[in-house]
């Protein structure tokens, strides 16, 4: 079993975001590598919808995955022994990634996939600050957290493209309003995209797929 | 039915965190009020808990809550709709409450509580790195969020000491490991107190009521 590499990333006060994301963003389209930042609380099944999405996507698109963590390595562990490449970003404790610190991340992943997804660290406010470069920012709200999250969250929802709601196999046994997710997301965007799927069973992962391919072609042409 | 007082916190730059903190927490002692700093990720179920705690303590405890979130009252709103004495607080968009911001929420709710529940931003970050002035941290954790996170989220579980599980009721449909949990967390800080609840079912609920009381019992003494 490959052990996976741990990168320490360092967030530089001295250097203008923006500016680092538009140069990141400019590189990346040169490369013709589309990156998604994956955004959300702790928890909400991000790694487990990684590994679904992989799957759907095998023969389709070069797919590598940076996982951000404070600490631990299990996330990209999971990915690795399952077959995904991927490399785990230490952030020193910071609760966000910056576009330099993004950057150094993908020196070490490397440019030749056609999607790397960069998994932020699980947190639905500082994230939303930063641009991390990326060609797309994504949003996951997994169902147990409740329809009300684009309320008490603005800032994630005003900058996410795509919002994905999953676990929707548990709605059952939450209290969930599916329209209500829809309206408050769209109060805050208007533009967003959302898709509901379930890792588990497997349930609106293609159209996933589907949408992150014509997005990546789009990118990369 | 009663409209929810909403309170504009301002963190200041210029202070010392630390010293405020104790500060705040000599004053509670004497004024005989316990400050509970509650911390979660958004959406484990924070609110919920609250008003079934609410209903345990009732004739026991005079308890009041201060909601603080980025933006919306729906948490203060519904508490104060179930009888639950409660002011929101909006951190203008910060990640989480320091000592002076917590000491603004008091100055409004008063002091003539037994026990005053801080329910602090959703986010297992950045709360963990300020010292509030409560007289105890306490982390929620709800299941569906996996019992991998106090490997992710090192300072929350070594600054929390008394870590919640909530949502057992759901522990059917989800991978739960609840030994690993307390395993991963005792790692983090050796001393924390850990309980299991279902909100929704009531299960734990007054276990973690007679605890509270125990505490607020031995702090007002």
């Amino acid at each position: 079993m490959d052990e996976v590499k741990i990168i320490e990333v360092k967030q530089s006060v001295f250097e203008d975001n923006s500016k680092n994301a538009e140069f990141l963003r400019e590189r990346l389209k040169q490369e013709k590598t589309f990156l998604l930042n994956l955004m959300s609380s702790p928890g909400s099944g991000k790694t487990t919808l990684l590994l679904a999405l992989a799957k759907a996507l095998k023969g389709k698109l070069k797919m590598a995955v940076m996982e951000a963590d404070i600490d631990s390595a299990v996330d990209a562990q999971t990915l690795l022994d399952a077959g995904v490449d991927s490399i785990q970003i230490h952030t020193g404790g910071m609760c966000h990634l910056d576009a330099d610190m993004t950057r150094q991340g993908l020196e070490k992943i490397g440019f030749d996939s056609d999607l790397v997804v960069l998994e932020n660290v699980g947190n639905l406010v500082c994230p939303a600050e930063f641009d991390t470069g990326a060609s797309l920012n994504m949003t996951i709200l997994s169902v147990p957290e409740g329809h009300d999250k684009p309320l008490k969250y603005p800032l994630m929802y005003e900058t996410c493209g795509l919002l994905v709601i999953t676990k929707i196999d548990v709605m059952p046994y939450f209290d969930f309003d599916a329209k209500k997710v829809v309206e408050y997301a769209k109060k805050r965007n208007p533009e967003i995209e959302i898709l509901f799927v379930s890792a588990k069973t497997g349930e609106g992962i293609d159209n996933l797929a589907d949408l992150l391919i014509e997005k990546v072609k789009k990118w990369t042409n």
